[in-house]
């Protein structure tokens, strides 16, 4: 049985700085019908990442903006409960962009059908989502982390930032985590397994990450930026690599902040250490997909990679969930419980 | 014939900002006698390099600074005037790193025999030399130009930049410098073949440099820095490659330079348009070197490639000509021509 009525979460207005909640508005619609060759998705799970701060705003980006008045952008995962279309069944659990909605309809582009066998069917916008792919293909692509190597992650509890500190340690590196707070860092080192985790939040960041990365670094898996990269850059190994896939630490900036003008610095590193800087998207990688989701559903079901979720429960708690998660309040992948999971 | 009287440049002090006559010291020493495997060099042609700012400081780069009181280092084309080596006989000309001074020793590491039917000497440390190998390896390996696209160059008519756009063309590139004159702009375009080139000392160079790419820039080859760097920045397409092999407007800074701080605007653009930095120096492409050598002389035999030097006479000039071309008041390849040349 579906209800009648879809609840959402529209974009009311944007931002200047930091979101508030009444840059979002919720709205109660009527579900809609699926037309010829549509679907009917009832959603499970919402994702909550940072780059959903970048679609709030109209500068340019990789991505168009979120309209005012639009229904915020997000990766769900949903059951399907109408279907027009051969390519889904009724009872389908699929993974797809139905944004900040309880229900939505699908013409199938860009669907992706879960198998609840591999893994619990939350992780498909997590540790084996979005998220967790970010993690794989910047650091095997770019990053290409060798043996012995020192790879260094901020966020490193999050969403990206466990994942990529998790295949550093199984290719063999050393894996040092940037968190921002101490039970933070204890479950970075005692539950995924890093060499050391230090707090961003540190009185001395650049002392404490010089303990924890005797070797230099080799690899900064760059998604958060300003302080943190500014430190980051003075302990660069020549022949560094630095993935770039977010800057959280940016996203609210309204303006260039004071000086001095770190441009200088970051130049006169790149040249004498000859460091590779390269952004990139998830989906730069999208022909890596079924390898990455091979290769890291096996290590979830080894136990090598392991994940953590912040839940909170019902749409209308999105956006204060996503305001806390951008000033760094989560602790693990942070998710939406929008609907009741069938598999659980 | 061998003189008794090696005269040379030494460090006399460590700049602050740019580099003041007072720096140097002029010296003259007596020749020096090969010992066992070692060859005694005439040096006829000294390169004069904007890595050479660097080696004047302590601060942290790839190569050890020079020594107070330590002969100015410096790529040189030399003649053999005596040898106790057998791979090098007497009258071969010699390329290696022989410095700011009329004769010196070698004991054969790294000198490299140079054939005078393939072009003229001086081109040793100029066009087929370091800078053009500089501008040759980082351009093919880091920029990686396809047909079509469009690839900027500043310091335009300089060693590295001129052969950068004139590989560009040949590579079926958009080929646009920039460059500090009209004088140097005219030559850029009307010898050298680049499709378009804007001085930097123009009033509005963003304008004039979006005139000059249309379709946006799709390669920036970075030997300077600055304000040309930050105006680039803004101008740079999707996936858009940049190797890093100098930054001249940055080598006399002494310190950063007032706010804003701009790292924030290179981190947002390197993100959001999956750019693509990297620093390197020549030698990480060493191996490149007879296929660099063979196509290049090609090129340049077939009129393809051209370039031009600057001149100055006698080792006493050298430093005046160094901190003229760190100013941008060279216009070509600076070279001293310290002694005569018998392949001319």
């Amino acid at each position: 049985m579906t209800a009648t009525i879809n609840n959402r979460i529209v974009l009311a207005s944007r931002p200047e700085g930091a979101p508030q909640p009444d840059n979002f508005a919720a709205e109660a619609v009527p579900v809609p019908n699926p037309g010829e060759g549509e679907i009917l998705c009832r959603t499970i799970y919402l994702s909550l990442d940072p780059y959903m701060r970048g679609r709030m705003s109209t500068a340019k980006s990789y991505a168009s903006p979120v309209e005012i008045g639009g229904v915020m952008v997000g990766g769900t995962v949903s059951e399907v409960v109408k279907s027009n279309n051969p390519r889904h069944a009724v009872g389908d659990i699929v993974v797809g962009y139905g944004g900040w909605q309880e229900y939505w309809l699908s013409d199938g582009v860009g669907l992706r059908t879960v198998d609840p066998s591999m893994a619990p069917i939350s992780t498909a916008v997590g540790v084996l989502g979005m998220p967790g792919m970010t993690a794989y293909t910047g650091l095997l692509n770019i990053g290409q982390p060798k043996p012995g190597e020192t790879v260094v992650v901020a966020a490193a509890s999050g969403a990206v930032g466990a994942v990529v500190g998790q295949i550093a340690k199984l290719k063999g590196c050393r894996a040092v985590g940037i968190a921002g707070s101490e039970d933070k860092c204890r479950y970075v080192v005692d539950e995924l397994g890093f060499d050391a985790c230090v707090s961003h939040r540190s009185a001395d960041l650049g002392k404490e990450l010089k303990a924890a990365c005797p070797n230099g670094i080799d690899v900064y898996f760059e998604n958060v930026g300003g302080k943190v990269l500014e430190t980051v850059l003075g302990q660069l190994n020549p022949f560094a690599r630095m993935p770039v896939c977010g800057l959280i630490a940016n996203y609210n900036l309204t303006g260039l902040p004071e000086g001095p003008d770190k441009l200088p610095i970051i130049m006169r590193q790149v040249l004498t250490l000859r460091l590779t800087l390269r952004g990139f998207i998830v989906w730069d990688y999208a022909d890596q997909e079924p390898e990455f989701l091979r290769e890291v559903s096996t290590w979830i079901r080894e136990g090598k990679v392991k994940y953590r979720e912040d839940m909170v429960e019902g749409i209308a708690n999105a956006p204060e969930a996503f305001i806390r998660m951008l000033g760094g309040g989560n602790f693990g992948k942070t998710l939406v419980k929008v609907g009741a999971d069938p598999t659980a």
